[in-house]
């Protein structure tokens, strides 16, 4: 067993923080054994203690929407539209992807600053393509990183290049299945059909006989915006509303399941969502940047619906997990100024979301809790804590004032991840 | 005159840029002579050409609301709410600066940060004490950088270490006066109520008589939130509004004002500051993080009220005015979402807000247009930059992605302006 010496913060419990100053966790095959304030608590199996002096020792973090082929547009042309967005910049961006070369190049850079922000685990859309999104599943794997990546599934409403028949895409997705879906991977493959507007019946079918025939997690999109959602209620005018739509083809929980925003769900959706378990990927810069609102974090905590923090870049900017939290405790400020009684989030609530709560759609992760993966981020905030704080407001200028730069090591299952390769 | 080459972007009007690819900008005596796309614009007196190159010229950042003393409390205790935070964190901390080597200690390092994120100007909050406030002016003026610095004037409602009296309020600023009140000065005082809830009525009299004999600017704190608001209306109850009690001790514009957050200001009010020009400083991460609301800056701008941007340290956590650029562009998404008749901030008219209309509060600061004082920073964006992006789309991901590590040369009054050293 190794120990690792830090001041060690984690949430077990939304409601605080766990704190051991200059305390130890011990590791073994991968997985947090415990935690304890001594090094006697371990016994006789120590092979190593790794000192890391006043450093602070916290879980990874988690991104739980993010689309990788959107890398290059990232932070740019803020000022369009949705429509105009996608139709100039998303799809024309995507469609480059059939070329391998360049997906190395964008693919490479995308893994490598999910390492340089501490994001160790992600729920990925790629693109439509075989071959790019396999070299990006093998791009994450060979950094050691944890991902669920996604062929994305589409065959309507966006350009030509974005279309396949649902033949193709089920080939596409089974020989990814074939080769990637081993349960002990840390990279492997969830459905992603794109959202309903992109994806005809025959396709969202498909999608769900995927997922049952393989167990395999389902991701997708969910009422983001208002227009969005009445497409969605004309596209499939059966339905009883968006969530329910998904359900109807199998999309909605019937495996694990992770719906991206969910801005504007009304409550018979989130009473389905709570019974089906899905998960909801918060994605507060995204939904700011493209206007479609603030999603309603608390509402889902008091309903004990399972929520995660995403990037959603590019319709997001920023790729940091620890800027996500901050985001999501600001919008909820807006919601508890204009409703009192939906308390805002606190600073444990928003941790716990990005990591214990995000990390439990990939297993045991984000928690330092006996039997969870070691995937941890030792933070060296020595630049941001220049006078007598406490371990606490130095967790919370880190998460508020911190950067890449005070990440100083990053595990994952227990390894320690060398910063990845980029490739031109 | 000396030229300096790179790729210049700045705003002379707020809808749109002016990009000058590979372009020169002449300086002389600390001034822009003008702009051009050939050296040879400008003839025969050109002493030194200076090359950057690849790189992004652009003017420097003016923060228009920002509290020095707060620097220790920036990013901690954001769970709290307004009052228990005043009480708790913000006034023990301004009490701590009657100890001039703790001021420098954490002046110093403000200052840096600063000048780290490219704030050339700024407009500053110190505290009640004579001699911290003097060696904040000294620690400005020796970086060589430009602000307006108020001695903070108070007498009621806070703790017993931050009351004086009117007498002490009036002697010490005319101390700093006679000192500071150089017109040609970088650094000059501002007469600097805190809010009408800290003054009594003969210290907002003072204050505003030592604004008129002077001809001094003033700052300070209008409609931040509702309950603030009831409160003014109770200790002024003849007042038709917030500002308007400002008005009637000659605070309200008599001479150059500023008010920082104008978040729930009623139209009366909003009138009052055109007639007056009045210039809002929005601070939109203080105001989401200490649950206040979102300003409406669109009607601000449709009424030709003049706007800056404030990081508002410590309410905001951010000292980044690039940062506030984002947030104010988000904050303006948000109004747009439930009135599309407010159009949200198109990032030239952000950008606009925080150089050239924020910069006029100090003189001709914030362009490149002939007579402006030469503020600008040189931004490397090489690691921003990986493919082939246009020069407004290395601005915009500078904006959003960007940070201090891409600031390399920055420039005040025609100075270049090196690290501002920090002391213990």
């Amino acid at each position: 067993m190794k120990l690792y010496k830090a001041n060690i913060i984690f949430t077990r419990e939304k409601d605080h923080f766990e704190v051991l100053e200059h305390g130890y966790v011990g590791v073994e095959g991968g997985r947090v054994v415990r935690v304890a304030t001594s090094a006697e608590a371990f016994g006789d199996e120590v092979e190593e203690v790794i000192d890391y002096g006043d450093r602070l020792l916290i879980p990874a973090m988690n991104d739980m929407h993010v689309h990788a082929p959107q890398y290059r547009n990232q932070a740019i042309s803020m000022d369009l539209e949705l429509l105009p967005w996608l139709m100039n910049y998303t799809f024309p961006e995507e469609a480059k992807f059939s070329d391998t070369r360049y997906a190395k190049r964008m693919y490479s850079r995308f893994v490598r600053d999910l390492w340089r922000f501490g994001t160790m685990r992600s729920a990925v859309f790629a693109t439509i393509h075989l071959e790019s999104t396999r070299l990006l599943m093998r791009l994450i794997r060979d950094a050691g990183m944890g991902a669920l990546v996604g062929k994305v599934d589409m065959d309507r409403n966006a350009i030509d290049a974005l279309h396949e028949s649902v033949d193709e895409a089920v080939a596409k997705n089974e020989a990814l299945i074939a080769e990637w879906n081993d349960p002990n991977g840390l990279v492997r493959p969830i459905i992603t059909p794109r959202f309903i507007p992109s994806c005809t019946p025959p396709m969202l079918r498909a999608c769900g006989s995927l997922a049952k025939k393989y167990g395999l997690p389902v991701q997708s999109h969910l009422s983001e915006n208002p227009s969005e959602i009445a497409w969605v209620q004309e596209l499939e005018p059966e339905s009883r509303n968006y969530g329910d739509a998904y359900d109807r083809y199998g999309l909605f929980g019937q495996t694990p399941t992770i719906m991206a925003h969910c801005v504007h769900t009304p409550d018979d959706e989130l009473d389905l969502m709570t019974r089906r378990n899905v998960m909801v990927a918060h994605c507060p810069t995204s939904n700011l940047n493209v206007s479609s609102g603030m999603a309603p974090i608390r509402s889902f905590l008091n309903r004990g619906v399972k929520v995660g923090l995403g990037s959603d870049i590019s319709g997001g900017h920023d790729l940091s997990i620890m800027r996500m939290m901050v985001y999501a405790i600001q919008v909820s400020k807006m919601y508890y100024r204009r409703d009192p009684g939906q308390r805002f989030l606190t600073l444990s609530e928003a941790f716990w979301i990005a990591t214990k709560s995000a990390g439990s759609f990939f297993g045991r992760v984000g928690s330092f809790e006996p039997g969870y993966e070691f995937d941890a981020l030792v933070v060296d905030d020595s630049d941001l804590n220049h006078d007598n704080y406490s371990l606490l407001h130095r967790l919370e200028r880190f998460i508020y004032l911190g950067d890449d730069r005070n990440i100083a090591v990053r595990f994952c299952r227990g390894q320690q991840i060398p910063e990845p390769p980029v490739f031109d």
